[in-house]
């Protein structure tokens, strides 16, 4: 048999705020609350064998540099995978905020699925990189979200055949700055309580008015009961509001959890910053080739 | 307040197989089977005002021409925007098996919701369509597999919050061919006892083994079995099936409901057909422009 080689993209995610729902069995944990995807995201290529400009059996990188990521290493073992190769590339910050983990694990999952012909379906593999994501505690709700694309709302926490998901229905511009990382396992592993109250609330008024003005809105307020908000993330804010381009402009943000500061159409450009720039992606994750196979 | 438009874009859906679950609820009602959706779709432009360039106030065109389809004026009158100016755009053939009017009623559910500023959710907006859809007869499960884009697996009948949803991870060149129109409703207000058998049983073989060649095999023994097959899609099948090209080819099957074939990858033109080509749509119903509000 030829060797069989797969390329998945995973389109970053940007929560605009949360509440977290630990249990026992990861299928069943996550996250309710809502976001944005992003055109900027991960790739991930996985090779079942061995052959030139494909990644070496067994070999992991990072953006060319070895290097893992636990919930990877879990996806490739739930597939019976652990022999691929797989090269996970990304333009996005890691740690900051946009969801690398949970996209190269999902990532992972598609590719592998398609190299290896595992013949899972969708659901199965999104449940896959959504249990070893949470199990890992590196996110709650970020693979079910970049699976489906838009502006995902997490209804109902868990994967699929357990969580529910609703979306805004828009397109826009997305701006970003990043100032550094923030340890989602810190947080997440501390008193939630409060958090969750916030991110509850902001989960009604945005299901009240689905429209992005409301997110950003009630993104600010939940960063700030939340009590998560950092200095230079603040500053931003502030800055993109006070900015005179637009009157009716939806604003700036905290991406929880990153120390990450992320704007519609040119917020952060029009306050004087440097940002990145990307859009809303509107397909979620997906396969983007085959080879050997077909 | 200045004139409101939007656009959206809507793939074609191509059902490989199905069973029908009618219900008085048209949210309710619904059909399980597969299918592939399609780069090549539907563009709808909605206007809430009078502009140069966008359609004028109350005025329906399909290509350019006036005409209106039912479930559109349906979804229009559901928000209140009977008013919309709506232009309908597409390159694929009209009662040939693409969905085409599913479509149309999905891509002006999401474009009047913006032009309007109705403030509903993607999930409601898709609700909206499929019932429209269902009510007029001219479809069971087009839109809500519209919606998820890529290969969608529909599990349970009905709108989001009564059906269910699965995908085949997969991407593929497609190629079709049409011969001509095959009325929807005639074959949906038959007897559809025998049909609803064979789609269940091909539904059972994708679920336990989901991927691409399996669909093809399962809509080809479908077809036979629920005695749709017209003769022009027979010999289309046969010709790709002894095409030599790639003796593991997917092959080819008919579109429910139409008289038209279609291929994975090269099959047809490999036969010595002049198809069209695409490619599976990843992204699902989006929208893909607004002007005015932002």
């Amino acid at each position: 048999m030829s060797s069989q080689r797969a390329t998945a993209f995973v389109p970053g995610h940007v929560t605009a705020f949360f509440s977290a729902h630990p249990a026992d069995d990861p299928v069943v944990a996550g996250s309710r609350g809502a976001g944005v995807t992003l055109t900027d995201g991960v790739t991930v290529r996985v090779s079942a064998g061995d052959d030139p400009g494909s990644p070496g059996t067994g070999s992991r990188t990072i953006d060319g540099e070895t290097g893992s990521i636990g919930a990877v290493d879990d996806v490739l073992d739930e597939l019976d995978a652990a022999a691929a190769g797989v090269a996970v590339e990304t333009d996005l910050p890691i740690g900051a905020g946009f969801g690398v983990s949970g996209a190269a694990a999902l990532g992972t999952a598609l590719a592998a699925n398609a190299a290896f012909d595992r013949r899972r379906s969708e659901n199965e593999l999104i449940r896959i990189a959504h249990a070893a994501e949470v199990a890992r505690g590196t996110g709650l709700g970020d693979v079910v979200a970049q699976a489906r694309g838009g502006v995902p709302v997490r209804l109902e926490p868990g994967a699929p055949g357990v969580g529910e998901l609703d979306g805004v229905p828009a397109t826009a511009r997305v701006e970003y700055v990043t100032f550094g990382e923030l340890s989602t396992e810190v947080v997440l592993g501390g008193d939630t309580a409060a958090l969750s109250a916030a991110g509850e609330a902001a989960l009604d008024r945005l299901r009240a008015d689905p429209r992005l003005p409301t997110l950003m809105d009630a993104a600010r307020e939940f960063a700030s009961e939340a009590d998560l908000l950092v200095p230079e993330v603040a500053e931003a804010i502030t800055a993109v509001d006070e900015s005179p381009e637009e009157p009716d402009d939806p604003g700036a943000a905290m991406a929880m959890l990153g120390r990450t500061v992320f704007a519609l159409g040119t917020g952060l450009s029009d306050a004087g910053y440097d940002p990145e720039g990307c859009r809303i992606d509107a397909a979620g994750a997906r396969l983007v080739g085959e080879r050997g196979r077909e």
